[in-house]
Parts: structure tokens; sequence; C-alpha cells
């Protein structure tokens, strides 16, 4: 058995990006929500949820951070958790998505106690958490790249919401926007991490697993959220009182 | 503000028992699966998936062995990891579960390379390994006490699959009958456990909302399943080869 080559560079980054094909982008719940078909309700369904993958990131790079013994990384990986939990004058992402929150018409105390979060979706979020501290660090470096996607996302929320959706308060569009000049520089270190450390075509082939695991994990969660709040079946809808 | 009382053992108990109304018995998949109203490709479906449910069974167990310090406590629970994973004559429960998935037509390389296994199913069974492995011991072993509800689910099959499924070959009954008397002689160590260790009614209480993460965890297994063969949405079923 001759042994496969690995991938160029070039090449392994390009089948990366094209995973992209598996991002919640094309998930019903996201379809609908960048058509303008959702209900407030379901908007905000969402975004109480996603709460809960806001505040698990820098749990999940602390776990990163706590198995990295390289000084470097770790002093870049860092900034991650003070985007997210705020530093100095920022007051951070998760304080961004809060007031996501408040805009779309939750309270924050609806959305910080975390009352609307779905079994489903704790579930999918705690496995990349665990992931991560479970992981080599690399590999829980690598399956952040979902992020390469993300522009994308945010970048269309920013421009169809107004329209669709003109009863969120602008300040709503605060996290979004934070979020496009941050993912990519968090895209360029994380791209550079996995690119090096990747070598055989095995452990390439071991890497876009390891991103369809996360992709996964972003389509359950809203797979949850479809059940709760489109299909009306939240966990024990059909029991008595 | 005066301490409320902890409950009775007794009323502690019933309130345990109580919980049986969150139980996956009453998941429209199971409503469906006891009505006779399921194809055999959603049967094969649940079997297919609920295995990776058993393979992990042994590793939750293990990991709450491996944070309890207790001999007697160990040397009673070990008996779980030899019925699941067999000892001496007794093949064990997970090869008595592919002989259930053969018996509903699966093979047992269907089976045993959990291929069917869907990423929401995935995510809540290894959020009850996680639990074991990073919660005190007796805690771990209290989320077990679903197995308090279990007989009767077990007992619905033998009565009605015969009947509802004649396709179903006899041999597939032989896990729901070796789990009628296990879960029987288990239920009552996890029970001593549980009644042993919460004392105040906040530490009692906290023991119902493990019981209900454990219930949600099955609830939301089945889920994922009703989202994937009965509604036929499985993951990523909309984006195009």
């Amino acid at each position: 058995m001759t042994e496969r080559q690995p991938l160029s560079r070039a090449d392994f980054e390009a089948q990366i990006r094209d995973m992209e094909r598996y991002y919640h982008i094309h998930h019903p719940y996201h379809v609908m929500m960048n058509n303008g078909e959702l209900t407030q309700k379901q908007i905000q369904g969402w975004v109480a949820n996603r709460f809960y993958y806001q505040v698990s990131i820098p749990i999940k790079d602390a776990n990163i951070m706590a198995n990295c013994p390289d000084q470097a990384t770790r002093s870049q990986w860092v900034q991650r958790i003070l985007d997210h939990d705020g530093h100095g004058d920022d007051p951070g992402g998760i304080e961004a998505w809060i007031q996501l929150g408040e805009a779309v018409g939750l309270t924050r105390d609806e959305v910080v106690s975390q009352e609307h979060v779905l079994p489903g979706v704790r579930f999918a979020v705690d496995a990349y958490i665990n992931f991560a501290r479970r992981a080599d660090w690399h590999e829980a470096a690598s399956s952040s790249l979902t992020e390469l996607f993300a522009p994308k996302i945010h970048q269309q929320r920013i421009d169809n919401w107004p329209e669709n959706y003109p009863w969120i308060d602008l300040q709503g569009y605060r996290y979004f926007k934070k979020r496009l000049t941050e993912a990519r520089r968090d895209v360029n270190h994380g791209l550079e991490i996995t690119l090096d450390w990747y070598k055989t075509r095995e452990q390439q082939e071991k890497m876009l697993k390891i991103l369809k695991f996360k992709l996964d994990l972003l389509w359950s969660m809203a797979d949850a959220m479809y059940m709760a709040y489109i299909l009306e079946c939240p966990p024990y809808f059909n029991l008595p009182d």
C-alpha cells in the first residue's frame, strides 16, 4: 500500500473552507431568520439560547490555554477571553449579547438566568467545552475554525435585519459588528496553528472530522430550537401540567 | 428566615418516584413505539442510536468508581459493568443489544460501527458520561435512578411488541428480560446511596435537579431521533449532496 501524500497547505486550507457547506447558515432556522420569516418569539428563543454558547466560549478558550504549554500561543489566545469577558474600556462580547437580548425584547435577567436555554442546546455546547478540556490543544484550537464562516452570517444580519425586523433596537447590532473585526484576527491565528500542526494526510483528515464535530454541534443547537420554537414541541410539551 | 425541614426518607423517595412524569416513556417517539405505530426504519433508528447509550453505561459507571474511595460501594457498583460488558457465561447487555439490532434487521456491523448515531444523541449521552466524570460520586450514582422507571417500559415492550411488530425476531427480547431483574437490584443500591446522602432540604432539591438533568438527556435523545426519523429531518437533510 502506498502512503497517500499529504495535501498541500493551500489544498488543506481549501478543504477546510469547503466545510462551509455544513455551516448552520444553511439550517432552516437560520434560513428563515435571514428571510425575515421568524416571529419575535422565535428570534428571542434563538438569542436566549445562543447566549449559552456565548458564555461558554471563554470557558472553552480557558480550557485550551490550560492545556497549552506554549507561552507565545497563550499570550495571543487570551485575547479571545478578553474580547468575550470584557477588558478595560471594552464591556465585552457577552455584555454585547445581553444587549442584543434587550434589543429583541428580552429582559437582562431572562438572558442571564439562562431560563430559556433548552437541554439540547446545553448538551451540544457542553460537548464543545468538554472537547477543549480533553483534546490536544492544537486540535481544540482548530475546532474553533467555524469562525472562518461567521463573518458572512454576521454581515447578513447587519444587512437584512433592519428591514426584516424593524422592531429590533439598533443597539442590538453591536455584537455582530464587533465580531466582524475580531473574527478576522482570530481566524488568522487559528488557521496558522492548524495548517502548521496537521502534517500527514491522516492527520489532515482527522482535523476535518474535528471541524465536522463542531459543525454538528452548531447544527444540533439549531435543531433543538427548531423543535421548540418552530414546531412548538419543546421538551415535555405533550405532558399535562 | 426559618430553615425548611428536610423531607422524611419516605417523602424524599416519593418525590423521586414522582419524577416519572418526565420519563421518556411519555415522549411521542416512545408512545408511537408502544402503540405499534413505528415503521421498521424508525424502530431500527431507535435501536441503532440507543446503542450509543448502551456502550456508554459502563464508561459512566467506571467514572463513578474512579471517583469513589469506598471499597464496599465499588465492589457492588462493579456488577453494573460486568452486566453490560459481560462476564463469565454472561455475554452481557451490550451483546444482547447488538442481538436486538440484528432482530430488527440491522447488521451487527451497522450497530457496532455507530454509523447511524445522530450528533444530538451523542451530545446527550456524552453529557451523562461527563457528569459522572466530574460530579461527586454520590451525585453521579443518584443520576442513575431513572432505572426506577425502566422496568415498566421494558415490560411494555415484552408485552406489546410481538403483536405490534411480528417481524422482530424473538431473540431480540433477551435484553429487556435481562434488565428486568438487574434493574431491580441496581435500583435498591442506588436508592440506598441517595436516601442516605442528601440530608438537608436544599440537598434533596439538588438531587431532584440532577435527576431532571438525566431525564432531560433521555428526552433530548428521543427528540433527535424524532427529528431524524419521524419528521425525516436528519442533520443536513436540506443540503444538496
